[in-house]
Parts: structure tokens; C-alpha cells; sequence
């Protein structure tokens, strides 16, 4: 029997918030959300007006956390059936799904459940040394600190990342094969999301060494993953987020 | 900045392997998996030519096991991009892992996956009491036993299920609300994929009780998720599910 | 041998920072703080000038984080040896540690460290049912999720607990009750800030019920522990939380 | 007081299933078993009619189970008082019991509660790399992950492995010291049944070497319980493994 | 190919030390030892002349461990093969594994293993409230958390236990039969070593209600485990269970 | 608002159980533990007339723990509001707990908790590799497994350790660099209370390498938290501690 999907739940939006405010033109990982988005899906990406620059410490994530909470909440007012909040740290991803009823979901939390689902322990690689300590807190906080086989990083600030991309998936197969034959990972995670696109790219390095794993792009999966959920009418719990109380709020003009 | 998806990846073709033996028309919940399809998914349902007419035990999971690898190492020679095994068990997925490169994915894998991503706690409501020691098993074996709620059942056999669907809707729905209010579940799973396309119904319920939770339908969701991973070019490790080597098999005509 | 206490590393000062901003005098909670000083210790208690009139969600706590940040910094600035967050949901704690260098700490941690010290399994008592998946996170987050017997609420809201305080210890007591004989707890945490100073009265009466187990005020615990880790010269690892970049943040004019 | 066994519960009767077909004459791992079993308790070994030549994937484990449930069905009605499974994946082993009511043991099983009883972590030293991920999986199934410090391989196939006993023993104690030095291991499980009787020649090696630590060999040690077992009475949980229901069966001449 | 066991490994003996003093002729628990012990096992039954006359505290423990050690090195010496400390609480058992060579076993130990090997989750049914805790402390140190579905009392002090053995196998009964339905237990162990020889009455009673499960009776139990593990010639790890150095030692006049 | 601490629950005195019996003047860590105390806080430092010399084994900790709980109890009597054993291995805390009604702290509980507030994983450097395995059934008995990244050992014998404390610094300090860098530690515990005083100089050798961690010097920490507990009227559950029962002893003339 073979049927061709009717498209149940689709056309959909999503919107990707970048949780940084913008200096210039957007990153060009943005032309890679585009690419994630399946048939009958429309990506829209949008950035904070309060927030840092970038997000490389938990300083900055609580920075630009109350600002991804307003923007998730106009995201639905605009017609988004689902959020994506793109930093590998997922920063007010809870707050903001307290807001709002469609899914938002963080980077983090799906690639460590895709990686979990691939094979029987994983590795992240990460852009900073800085950045282990608070992943490894989002480890356990999800749960795979059974399925964790590493966290490294190539010491690469987020902003430098992309001047020289060769360079950058070099240092993250490096590190991906130390993972694999040092640390007993079978997938690998990119653990920064200003690594976007580069998935393909150390996969194929790796493969070429003889290592067939998954290397999961963190926002990309998490906008596929996102529109699987939205179509399928699942959403986080409200009895787990509930929407929160009406209260005075000072020092937030917009909120 | 918006997008719309340009379907990378798509079209793509998935095959659902229903893990039994059919006496005579495929059961109805043949049409759920087409509904799950997204726009640009082909999915095509087989069953097995050797193994049980239905699975209610680890027994009858072992019998099914084979031709679920046969079937899934025909699937990708015709053509499949991912294979979702049909049944709550997951029953052969680590063995047909071994002989494909595509996606295998099980039901209850994504479930548990899907479920921890919307909520902390979940449930899984399933059909025989029977059924709880093996789904304790693989609650176990993918590592969500501090997630899990409780394991609950409705005491119906999986043959009788769709006689009196209103009737097992209901039964679900009231052994939800008691995972719910009694275990502390934010989410609930239906633990056999016989129930499939029922969960639309059991959430509505769970909602004019006053409860906003997922209730996660095993099939359509591993359903989606299996096209959302093919096409973004992740499947599982081959570093962990190495083809098995050639050699000498007895009593199988067909291996 | 006898010694008497030659104070080293006394005297010293905490700052109690009051995650919330006010909207008249301070509550009579600060009174107990007051109380939980050791001798040769300053207790200063300070609140947000952004932020929300309480928390009793995990928007209001993300909503309060930047602040309890730059109030850390200040208190540090100002000469203090130590920072107490006194709010349940421990908000901002990682983020203010990475901003200073003096020990940060949340009540929730303390408590369920102390908790965890004094018998095998403990239960926490909270104002709101909508409080339980926040803890439930802290819980797992922490590592506590094997010494958890149960999060109760008692459902009265935080501005209200304080108008009734004996009903409230009332409420507390029995659904304290309820967990040591149901969920098998051998010690209870009071499960919110503004509970402070009511876990001798809840004490006393599940004494004349015949239990006698600790129960936990979290933040007198934590000003305790604070100024012992202060005194003993310990803080938080600055390799596990090391000073954010310096970087352009938009959007918090005092940033 | 000094008694002498009365052997109650003897003699007994045990049936170790080989799960693979022979091709000639039977292993001479067969000889170890003989050895391992106590006074009054006959073993019987016997092989499949269907499955593989030998199992070195999860593949083959699953060719192997059908025909292991049957065996061990048999081996009930010829008054078998227990039935090992002699394979380090435990093929079909949950099946298997739910078809009996004699104890049904797997040396994987067997191996790491006793590994688990003697010290305080242990290391697996299997024959193939990709025995590795299955074994994490029974690892994680049978709740050890805390006490596992490592998996290792000596990369010999199978049916190799008889050819040159020296130099494997050689390769086996060489992984093992590893294990004990570099991955703090306090015994050893040998992770291949084909591996049956080198136990003490390892354990040997590894006394020389001044390390006087347990070395498991898998099938002996579930012969040894499993008579410990019968004799005592005790048998799985029909509960856990209750009998399957009665269904149609296809493509299984025999079932 | 049958085979009748040879007997390698025996005749062995093993030393029973039932950890208390003896106020006058032994417990008839001590029958019970006899029966479990295989052919070609003699089992000897020592008490102690310093400790307490029964345990049913962790102060009791210590009262017997210094004595419990030193019958193990004097039962190693007397040519005992293998140790049994008769006590749910094992006391002195790592002490003693120190002391010896030989396998010192504890039933509490032996009978988790035991009952995680037979089924997914398991009950311990002791005789009074104030052992659960100590209880919880030994499956937390075993690693059995997420194996156990309770620990029930049935509140009758242990030297009361013997004279109404009709109505303890009653209460026994009854509080597993809870644990089965309530708990979701699929085994139950006898959670003190004074219940010994009462696991065939209370498993009867629940076979009579339905309920085929494990009772584990636990000293009978660990000597035949004993007997299996001295055969093979297993011992505990003596890099975990090093010899003490030589030291002074105060107030003990026979150390 | 600024408060000065009005001393509530002081003045107190604290008893130092050493657990060892003395040949000669008190060791010199005896100063170390004056320099702990809080002010307000007496610090009595008392030892053993039954026990060993040193604790270096679990031996050793079972022939300490008898007079340990009877000291406890002399020092409950002569007015102590709380004890600390001063053992890294908490010799006979649990039961010295059903003795008393004021809190017993084990330096190694302590230590492990604050070392789990300060930063998300530790290790734990101590005397002689024999202390590992015990150490470890401790990390496991108080849960803290996940958050363990090493456990390593100078290998000098307790008794020399203060002989060349230069070179047992440096020894520490080389170990630690190693569980940083190697094991990934965020935090260091002493694991040996003989090496009490020293944190102080071990931090430092790690500052001027650039690592600013926390070096938790065990039982001077349990100095402080245990007056900071007695102060809070903090005290171990005694529905997880009761009282034991009156009951026949022989052997301990002074019981």
C-alpha cells in the first residue's frame, strides 16, 4: 500500500529566533535555516532588540533570555505554529514556552534526543572551553549524562567561526575523532549554533577516515524536528509550562 | 528574514514495516500513516511473510524480528530514504540498524524521546498488563526511567482494539487522567501502535478535563520524525550498527 | 583539647539579594534573615530595580536574572564575601557566579544538599502546583532525583502566604504529613523563599504528630552555609564559571 | 553446628543452548561446561536447527531467537530444572521465559550482577569492536552503567578464536591489565562465550602481574547459578514473563 | 551431549557467622542453613562472642562487625571456602572481604542481585519500619535504585519472629501482595535473615492469590551462591578488598 | 536594609570525634580544627580508647566505629550540639546518628555536597590507592556518581603524611592538575582528614597554574556546616536515625 502525504498540518510557519542583537547583516547560517525548512514550511528569522551580541557565557544567555520570551510570544501572535530559539544553550526556552501554546524548542534538547536516538553515547563539540560547564549542566538536566561520551572544544570565539569555515571543520573533525577513538562517542553533537551547515561538511571528513556517524547541525534539526511537531499537532505540556500570572513587571518598557 | 522550505531532502520515501502477518485487509490504521506523511513523503506499509498475527509478548516480538530485518534490507534496496518498524516493542531495529544505512527508527524510541522533550515526566498507557514488564525493559534501555510516571493498561487485546474504538478512547482517557493526577504525568504516550490515530481523541478529552498535555501517537510521530531525519541526511551510526559479516544461516529459505 | 572559635575569615559580610522588585516596604521575611546570621556576620538585604513583583514562574525568573546579576556585581564591588539569591528557583545563580568571585548561592541547591545530608529521602513543600515542573528540573539539574520522594503544594499564591501566616503553616504541616507518611519522606524543604521562617512552627508540629525530621528554611539555610563557605575561603569554581567576554549588550541602559 | 548438604533440591537437570548451528563436530568450549557443573546437576548441551554459524552482531541474535525459545521449550518438556543461553548478547533469553517456568539465564546477565557483587567496578573484554555498542545496550538494560569502567576488544572473530588459545589468553590479559590500570577496573568479565574456560588462565596471567582480581568466564558462572537457582526453587517472575497467548504463527514450520 | 557434573570444586565448606550473641540454643533459622546447602557442602554455623543478641539498627551493625570480621579470617583459617554473614544489613562484610580471600558474601547483596536477575522491579518485605532506611542505603550502595519498587514492614521485632511463624508468613504475604499490586513489584526479597526458611510459604500464599513471583529467602540463598562462586574459584576483587596494613589496635583483646 | 548577625543558636560547642586511638600528643591537625570554628563556637577535639591507630582500611573503620558512636553519645551528654567524625570514610556516622538528637556530620558527606554546589564535577585526591574502592562505595552510597570525575592517590601512608608536608603538597597539587586537566574536574576534595590544613597551600599551587578552583579541606568544612546546622536547629531525621532498642550486648564492657 502506498499512499503520498497529504500535507496534514502543513503549509506551517516557524520562526527561528536568533537570541542576539544584530550588529550588521545577519549571520549567513541563516541561508542554512532556510535550507532545513521542509516542503510546505516557511522560516522566518528573527533577532532580539535587548540582548548581547553574541552568546558564549550564562551571563549572556540570561541577557538575551527575557527578550526571547516577547519575541516567542509575537511569534505566535504573528501565526507561528511553532519556535525555534537558535543557541546550543536554549536560553528561556522554558519562560518562553510558559507564553505561548505552539512548541518551541531548543537546539539543545533536540540534538541530544536525536543523538541519543542514533547510537548508544555521544559527543559534543563545542566552540569554547567556557561553554562545557554549562552544557554539561543541560546534560543532565535532560538526562544523558549515561549517553554522554565527551564534551570538547576547538577554542574558536563564536564571531571568528566564520571567517574561516575550513579551518573551523578541520579543528571539529579533529576534535570528532579524538571523540570517537578516545572517548567512545558514536554520534557527534556541534555544540554552538553559529556552526550551522557545517554538519555535512565534518560528516564527509569523518566518513573519509572511516567513521560512518551522524553529526547533528543543532538548528537545522531543530527546525525539522519543529515542523514533525507542529504538524503533528503535539505541543509541550501546559500542565508542565502553565501560562503565568498578570503582575506588575518594572525596568522592561516593552513587557 | 523569511523562507520558504525548498525541501531539501524531499521528496523522499518512507516505508512503515507493520511487524505482523496479515489473516486479511491491513487494519485500518493503515490510513493514519498516510495522514502522517508531510507534503513531498511517499510512505508505503508492508507487513511480514513470516511471524505472528499480532505482538502481545517478547515471544512473539523474537518472531517477528527476522523478516522486520528482511523487510527493512528490502526497503532500502527499492528505494526507501527510512524505515519505521511498526510496533510499540520496537521490535528487530537494532538488528535491521546492521544491514541498512537508512534511518530504522521504533516507536517507542521517538516516544520517549518526543514525550521527555515536552514535559519531565511522562506516562505510557498501554494495552495489557503484560506489556509492562517489556516497556519497562525498554524505558530502561533508553535510558528515561527518572522520567517515567508510571506505566498504565486498559486490559484490551491488541485484536479487539478497534471493534469498539470509543470505548478503548475512553479507557485511555481515564487511565491518562490517573497517570496525571496519581503519577504526576505531564505527557502521555498510547503504548501500542494498534491505537494509533486515537490520540487526537484522547487529548480532546484530557483537555475538557482541564488538562493541556501531549499524547503522543507512536507511529505517525516516528512517522514524521523518520522523514525529518532522512531528509536531513542524519541516520543512525554505523560505528554502532557495523553490517554484520557473511555467513553460513540455517532454516531461514530467504537469508 | 578545647578550642574556642578564633573567627577566621570573620567578620564578613552576605548580601541577600531579594530577586523582586518592591512595591512597598520590604516583607517581614527580611526580619528572619536577620535572625540567620551567625555572630560576626552583616546580612544586607537588597532587591531589583528591574524585574517582577514576585516569582512564581520561570518567566518571572528570567524576567529577574540580568538584575540579580548586576546586583551580585555590585555586592561584590561593595565589599561583600558572599551572595545569597533568595528566591526557590535559585534564578540567575550560574550567571551571577560567572560575573564575580565570592560564593553565589541559591537556596534550592542548599536545601536539597542539606536535605539529602540529614536522611535518604526528602520532599519539598511549595506554594503552587504550577511550581512543581520548575523544582522537578532543579531536582534533576541538582542530581537529586534519586533522594526525591515527593513536590507538594499547598496552592495559595506568594503575595497571600504572608496575610495568614497560621493557616499556611497549617497547610504546610499537613501536606508535610501527607509526604512522610505516602511519599516516605524523612525531611521536608519548605519549597519557597517567602516561607522563610515558618520551618520551626511546621517543625514543631509534625514533632507533636510524632515525626521528628528536619524541615528546611532555604534562605537562613543558605545565608548559614554562605557565610560558612565565605569564612572557610571557598566559592564556586571559577573554571566551571569563568568571567563572561566583554561584548556590546543592547537594551539594559546600566549594562 | 556443622551440617552436610543434603542436596535438596538435587539432582538436577540443565540444558545449555548453544544458540547457533553447528557446521561439524560441537565447540570443545562444550568440555567447560561439563566442569562447571556441581555434583548431582547434569548438563545437557544442545544446538539449533535454525540461526547462524555464530553470533557477531545483533543480526545474528535474532536469527538465533526463535529457534533458543523453541529449544528451551523443549528442554522444559524433557524435564530441564533451568537453561542457559550460551551467547554473551543473551539471545532470546526475555522470550525464552516467557515460554517456561524454569529459570532461563543469560551469561551476560549472569556475568555482570556477579562482577557487580565482587568489587566495585568492572570491565567487559569482548572479541570484536562491534560487540561493543550491543554490550553497552545490555549494560544499560540490566542497570550496571554506573559500575561498567570500560568495554574492550581483542579483535578476533569468533570462529577464530579456538585456533590459537595462547595468544588469544595473551591478548585477553594484555586488554585486561589496560582495563585495571588505565580504565580503574577491580574485575573482569570475558565478553564471548566462545571464550569459555580461559578464565583461569587469564586470571593467572593477571595474578603474575600482581593484580589478584575475579576473571569471569560467562557460561560456566550461569551453569554454576543456574543450578543454585533450580535447586533453591526460585525462577523469574511469571508476572515479568507470562505465558504468551495463543495466535497464528507464519513462516515457522515448526512452531 | 550430557554430562554429569564431576564435582570440580567440591567437596567445599562453607562458615555461616550469624553476626549476634546467643543467649541460648541457636535459632531454628539454622535448619534452614542445612537444607541449602548443595551436595558435597558442608556448612558450618558460628555466632559471635562480642555484639549485640540481634540487629536492628545500624548501632547493632557496628556492635557485630569487629567480631564478624574476625570469625571470617578465623573461618578462612579453619579451611572454610567460602563466608555467609547472616544478616540482611550484611555487617562487616566489606571489612571482612579485607581480611580474607575467600568469598564473604551478604545476603542483602546477594538477594538484589538475585531478584534484579528474575524480574524488572523488585519489593524487600522487613520485619520493622526503622530497617527501611539502613535498606535504602544498601540498595543506593548496590545501585539498585531504579530496580526497587518499595521496602515494606511488617512491624514484628526480630526476636519475636519465630513464635508465631503462621501469622508473620501471613503479614509477609499480605505486604507483598501490596507491593505486587500497589507498588508494581514483580519479586519480592525477605528483608531479614530471622524470616529465613518462610520464602516457599509466603511464595505459596501468592501463588494461591495469582501471583507467580520470586520470594527470596536470603541467607539460604546466598550459600548457595557461595557454594557456586568458591567453586568456580571467584573470589572478591583483592585490589577492591586489599589486606589491612599491620597497625596497633586498642581495646579489642583478641585482635 | 543591613543587619548585624544577633548570634541566634550561639554560643555552641561542636566535639571532634578522631577516631583513632592516640601513642603520643594529638596530631597537629588538631590546630587546623580551632581555626574552623565560627566564633561563638567551642571546638572539643576528642579520641578513642577502643580503635586503631589510623584508619587506612574498612577494617580499621569497623574496629573505630563501636567507641565512635559511644563518643558521640558521651558528647551529646556533656552538651555538644552537634559532632563531627573526623575520617574521610564517616566511620559509624549513620550509627552514632540513631544515638544522638544532635547532627553527626562525616567530613566526606560534608565534603561531597559542597564540592556539588561549587561546580558540576569533582575529584577527590587522596592518601593511598587502597582508600579508592571505599571511596567509591561512599560517592555511590551518597549519590553523587554522575558528578564524580576521578578519585586519585598520592600513595603516602597516613602516619607520614605531616612528616614532609611540602612534599605531600606538592603531590596534592600534582594530582589535582591532573584531575583537571585529564579528568575533567571542577573541584578538589582532600580525601584524607589527616591532610586537613593543607587546602589552603593546594589552592594556591593551582591558582599560580591559572586554575581557580575550590580545594575542599574535609573536616574543617564539617566544622563549619556542622555549626551552622546546630545553629539552624538543623539535625538528621530520626524517623531515618531512631533510637535502637535496649538490648543484651557482650564483649563491650563499657555499653
Amino acid at each position: 500500500m502506498k499512499y503520498v502525504g497529504q500535507g496534514r498540518g502543513f503549509p506551517l510557519k516557524i520562526y527561528v529566533i536568533g537570541p542576539i542583537v544584530l550588529d550588521g547583516p545577519p549571520p549567513d547560517t541563516v541561508d542554512v535555516y532556510e535550507r532545513a525548512a521542509p516542503p510546505g514550511c516557511e522560516v522566518e528569522v528573527i533577532f532580539l532588540d535587548r540582548g548581547p551580541a553574541s552568546i558564549e557565557s550564562e551571563y549572556e544567555e540570561v541577557l538575551a533570555a527575557p527578550d526571547v520570551v516577547a519575541k516567542a510570544r509575537d511569534a505566535e501572535a504573528r501565526g507561528a505554529e511553532a519556535v525555534v530559539v537558535s543557541c546550543i544553550l536554549d536560553p528561556g526556552v522554558p519562560a518562553a514556552r510558559e507564553q505561548v501554546s505552539i512548541p518551541v524548542l531548543g537546539p539543545a534538547q533536540v540534538s541530544m534526543l536525536v543523538a541519543a536516538m542514533l547510537g548508544p553515547r555521544f559527543s559534543i563539540v563545542t566552540v569554547l572551553e567556557r561553554l562545557i560547564p554549562p552544557l554539561h549542566g543541560l546534560v543532565n538536566l535532560y538526562g544523558h549524562s549515561e549517553r554522554l561520551a565527551s564534551i570538547r572544544a576547538i577554542e574558536v570565539p563564536v564571531l571568528d567561526l566564520r571567517r574561516n569555515a575550513p579551518q573551523v571543520i578541520k579543528a571539529l573533525a579533529s576534535e570528532s575523532i579524538q571523540a570517537i577513538e578516545e572517548d567512545k562517542a558514536y554520534g557527534i553533537i556541534l555544540g554552538c549554533t553559529a556552526l550551522s551547515g557545517m554538519g555535512k561538511s565534518v560528516q564527509e571528513v569523518l566518513r573519509q577516515r572511516g567513521y560512518e556517524v551522524p553529526v547533528i547541525d543543532p538548528t537545522p534539526t531543530a527546525i525539522r524536528l519543529a515542523a514533525a511537531l507542529a504538524a503533528a499537532g503535539l505541543s509541550h505540556s501546559k500542565l508542565a509550562y502553565p501560562f503565568p500570572p498578570e503582575k506588575r513587571v518594572a525596568g522592561y518598557p516593552d513587557v
